[in-house]
């Protein structure tokens, strides 16, 4: 019997363990997950995506703060595809290690990846994720006129920049991802939510936009591309819950499609964290496949259906 | 009659014109490239390998200058696969909009690509290539004792970080491009000359080291191991020259590995520009292959051996 097919999400805060931020400690934590995907691969083929949020940040401030005409700052989407360069390398590096300390090998690549959003989509008129540095309400101003950014005051730490987080239509290169998992290789993609572009009107040619696309939404609609049996949205929590953080708070186990829609319904999930990755995670499920929400630790019980909360189309 | 498999190695200069350097600029350009690799691909298998210098340049200026504990800079080798993440995303979109504009279909892939140099390579005792920012001879000083790094007086406009330049023996990733091309894909690799990594000691994992490998070297290396016919170094001038810049400059146009090692010997190349990349296309030519070097406006006519300098291992 042929392997089963997994794309797993992992957060780009899970790199980040009590806030360290350097290279090095973050390569120190990619160690860990390289081990677990190791160790999965043996059972299971891996396509494994990634968040960038905090990486990114760091990124566009190093950009933003130090640009001169001889050195000028990239734009959000370039530092997308900057930060794919640095976690797939880290990732890659940590997984292709693990194997090397057991004497085996396997071929890992990190794939830089463009995810087609749509020109119309609406959330291009309304701009809601911060990015990047904070500024004073003068640099606001002056940034939006100069720019065209669109500038909010965020929690009273001063004003940053929003953009649109559209839905992802499309994985450019998703044809390349296929041919590698085919070959046997553990894929690295969909980074960050993949480098944002839309398809020109006339010409259809893509074309870079200054977005950021759910990685959770990206990763899934990558596993419909590839056809994967199981997708996985990784985050710090074991599971999710109703009642999240009160006292009546109920962890979700072995769940359905169905039940899963109703409490998405009833708003037990926090708009900033954990509902993008149900909808994510209950939008796969919903095609007769397998939905998984569980920690880095829990990964291969989860996967074995002894942890996390499991999202299945039952009727 | 399979494809003749071609590795081209562009400089990281070539997607400057006039010296411009933002995001725009530069993707203008490589739309430029885009539709030369577009074009021969219809003839030739082809892998691209690109230079990353002013790019890596300026990504470490951002990345040293703004650095704060927060946001601490990226060493240089993360910096490396930033800049992979950056221009392959660049050169990935600019081949893939070139076909569809001929209402045409090829899968484009980057390839994040760590390349392996050796611990005791003596180029680590003889830190020689300049990176990143200028600084005061004050702060010389001070990095030098509070990251080791040598610096080094820069052509009397400061002091700039040296790194040592080590030779290339392996490519990582060498078997999922092998994958890709195999499956009719144009990949883009070995960015930069790659992210450089050496193998520890005992546990043999591979581990990032602060250092720059040649683009040429390490595009030749890739040539080699995925069995290339055909290795060109494009830049910026038609051909390489007996007696450069002199009156009695000549145009080495079809040419043997036997006299191409003479005029190396006799010191006709430029050790910064020239030369490298002789070696580079020389050392391929001579496993009875063919090696070229052009610009990129000449590239088709060079591979139909009507411009260039074509080497081959005739006696």
């Amino acid at each position: 019997m042929s392997k089963m097919r997994v794309v797993i999400a992992l957060g780009g805060n899970a790199l980040q363990k009590n806030g360290e931020v350097t290279a090095e400690a973050q390569k120190s934590v990619a160690s860990q997950v390289g081990k677990t995907i190791a160790k999965l691969s043996k059972k299971y083929e891996i396509i494994l995506a990634h968040g960038n949020g905090p990486q990114v940040g760091n990124i566009l401030i190093h950009e933003e703060s130090a640009a001169t005409d001889s050195a000028p700052a990239m734009p959000l989407e370039t530092a997308v595809a900057m930060s794919q360069g640095q976690i797939g390398y880290w990732l890659a590096q940590a997984i292709d290690n693990a194997f090397t300390k057991e004497n085996q090998h396997k071929t890992v690549a990190s794939i830089v990846t463009q995810v087609v959003v749509d020109r119309n989509d609406p959330a291009f008129k309304h701009p809601s994720k911060p990015i990047g540095q904070f500024y004073t309400a003068k640099e606001a101003v002056k940034l939006a006129k100069l720019k065209g950014w669109e500038m909010r005051e965020d929690s009273g730490r001063g004003y940053r920049r929003v953009v649109p987080s559209p839905k992802p239509i499309d994985i450019v290169e998703r044809r390349e991802i296929l041919t590698l998992v085919n070959s046997g290789a553990i894929v690295i993609a969909v980074g960050g939510g993949g480098i944002p572009v839309t398809r020109t009107k006339v010409l259809k040619v893509l074309k870079g936009v200054d977005a950021v696309v759910d990685k959770d939404l990206a990763a899934e609609k990558l596993a419909e591309l590839v056809k994967a049996d199981v997708f996985v949205s990784v985050t710090a929590v074991p599971n999710a819950y109703i009642n999240y953080g009160q006292p009546n708070q109920i962890a979700i186990g072995m769940t359905t499609v169905r039940e899963i829609n109703h409490y998405l319904d009833a708003g037990h999930f926090g708009a900033g964290s954990m509902l993008p990755k149900i909808q994510a995670v209950a939008k796969f499920a919903a095609k007769n496949k397998i939905g998984i929400i569980t920690t880095p630790d829990n990964l291969e019980l989860a996967l074995r259906r002894r942890a996390g909360t499991i999202i299945q189309n039952l009727r």
